[in-house]
């Protein structure tokens, strides 16, 4: 911000950072036809540099706010990782991210941003109504993270939860574990059919046991609140059972981490296994040590902001991405004692 | 959601649920006199289970938008507390919150959310001049979170970081150590009379090594960026200092928790004590263990919405609100081998 001093950025600036002229910096931001490459970096790099912003009556005149919209649960380490790939989508360009943490007021986290504050919305809501989505996209743009279906209206992005959750069942039945827990999320969140992420993770969990002839084994445990004291309580649960579960596989790492953490704290950590999901900086901590499934999260936010962008510029087809999954096989499972 | 099924929550929807009178929760809504803190529970209960957000055209009237603008540089563990608290301030009441991450785009953040989408904004940014604040405060209500000076034009949510650095300096000389390093933030983030808490923490950090008759002693890393691989870079080659520290000192638990990481894959723990700032969740965690500052995060970002919600329902004076902090000891720090 050096050369503007706290004043506001102007075109002008802009131009003459990136040595060219204003209708150039103009062109670039309007997307318009004409622009080379090298121009396009050279202009987007100043805007980055130093923080411009289309003037609220420029933006009037175009219609456009350069603002876009995440609508989130609440922030977590998976929440984290998508966030750090949209900033790197948006970042060169002049587009601002506006967060709204939605936990328990969906809809209206949703319609707040829709209500013209935003050009276009990333939604991270399990819960809404796929009809309501339907015709919010038809006002505007949306991108849906973690939805399993093929909407026609609007574009997602989300993880092969089937194949990780294969993954992470396959690594501990190799480790030798049959009397595998799962701790998920709340009935809501998981409910059959509903294509939720955490839904799919449970579906493939009941599947992979049963295909292993451990049905009797099946074993779910859930927190009802999205806090620590009560995944802790959940895990408590889980450690009193009469035939205690030798390993635990978490719907995502923030439980795993929690999960690990009860575990150590009631002296259950040498015999009980732990994996989670998400593979979130935290996992790969040498004290933390947690086996994860990476379905590459800061991947999925950068595509997610890209696919908005690309429709902010025109498209109008939906798309529908399916991350990779990998397996990262840490110290937290370990081969069952015997 | 259950007696809307998606459809927008009216007023009515509302009033129904709170049992009252439309009128009635208008008038809790407008903070209106006149209201029993009985009906405003009842009515703020109906609120928070409806998810209703007084319509477009109620704001439009009232000049409203019933959004509250928070600006932050990126997320960390300590801005989820802010966040967190945040969030308890503004449940019931129609708010909702929008954060935006402002890293190296300060003005341009702010300037977005002042552009007429939000009522007030809680902005946490040490690197903002101040006389552009007061400018900013006299358009929009501001609270600003980590700033130690006493503006007229707006509010200020801030720990006692001088208190808080004394309290880790004065455990690890009590445990022996007197090689202790500094590792914090960028040349911009501490510059000294900027007021920042960084700043703070680390003129507090010469201050008391230099009572302590350590002034030779002293030894400030800093990670260029705010990456986990320039954090470890950092630790690094603090330890491959030819008199190595025998304490790390971090100037906030993110960092610390990256240094303990790196000390720990490095063979050092045992050798080498690290502490951090904030009390992070991660830093009761057992197998993290670090010693840390509490500063009431929570009740920080609790107090900062408190504080913009005073100035929405009218108070002008300013407010200037220091959190007391509080010493967690724990197992990442030990005395000093002999």
């Amino acid at each position: 911000m050096s050369i503007t001093k706290g004043r506001a950025v102007t075109i002008s600036d802009v131009a003459q950072t990136a040595g060219v002229s204003r209708a150039a910096v103009s062109k670039v931001i309007r997307n318009a036809y004409g622009v080379s490459p090298g121009m396009r970096e050279r202009v987007e790099a100043a805007i980055g540099e130093l923080g411009y912003r289309p003037s609220v009556a420029a933006r009037a005149m175009r219609g456009a706010s350069y603002r876009l919209g995440l609508e989130i649960p609440y922030l977590s380490a998976f929440m984290n990782q998508i966030v750090e790939g949209a900033k790197l989508a948006v970042a060169g360009t002049p587009y601002q991210l506006m967060l709204t943490p939605a936990e328990g007021i969906e809809y209206s986290a949703i319609e707040s941003l829709a209500d013209g504050i935003v050009d276009g919305i990333i939604a991270v809501s399990p819960l809404v109504d796929p009809a309501w989505l339907e015709d919010l996209a038809s006002r505007v743009p949306v991108v849906m993270l973690g939805r399993h279906d093929d909407p026609a209206g609007y574009d997602t992005v989300v993880g092969d939860d089937h194949a990780g959750t294969r993954a992470v069942m396959d690594h501990l039945f190799t480790l030798g574990h049959r009397r595998i827990a799962h701790l998920t999320e709340t009935e809501s969140v998981t409910r059959h059919s509903s294509g939720t992420p955490h839904a799919i993770r449970l579906e493939v969990y009941r599947t992979c046991m049963t295909e292993a002839g451990l049905e009797s084994l099946i074993e779910v445990a859930r927190r009802p609140q999205t806090s620590r004291a009560e995944t802790r309580a959940a895990t408590d649960r889980l450690l009193a059972l009469p035939d205690p579960p030798t390993a635990i596989f978490a719907g995502h790492d923030d439980i795993a981490v929690e999960v690990l953490a009860r575990v150590t704290e009631t002296g259950h950590r040498d015999r009980v296994s732990v994996a989670g999901y998400d593979d979130t900086d935290l996992a790969a901590h040498p004290l933390i040590d947690l086996t994860s499934i990476d379905q590459q999260g800061v991947e999925m936010g950068r595509q997610a902001a890209s696919m908005l962008l690309e429709r902010l510029a025109g498209r109008a087809d939906p798309r529908h991405h399916i991350a990779a999954t990998t397996l990262r096989a840490r110290g937290s499972t370990r081969p069952v004692s015997s």
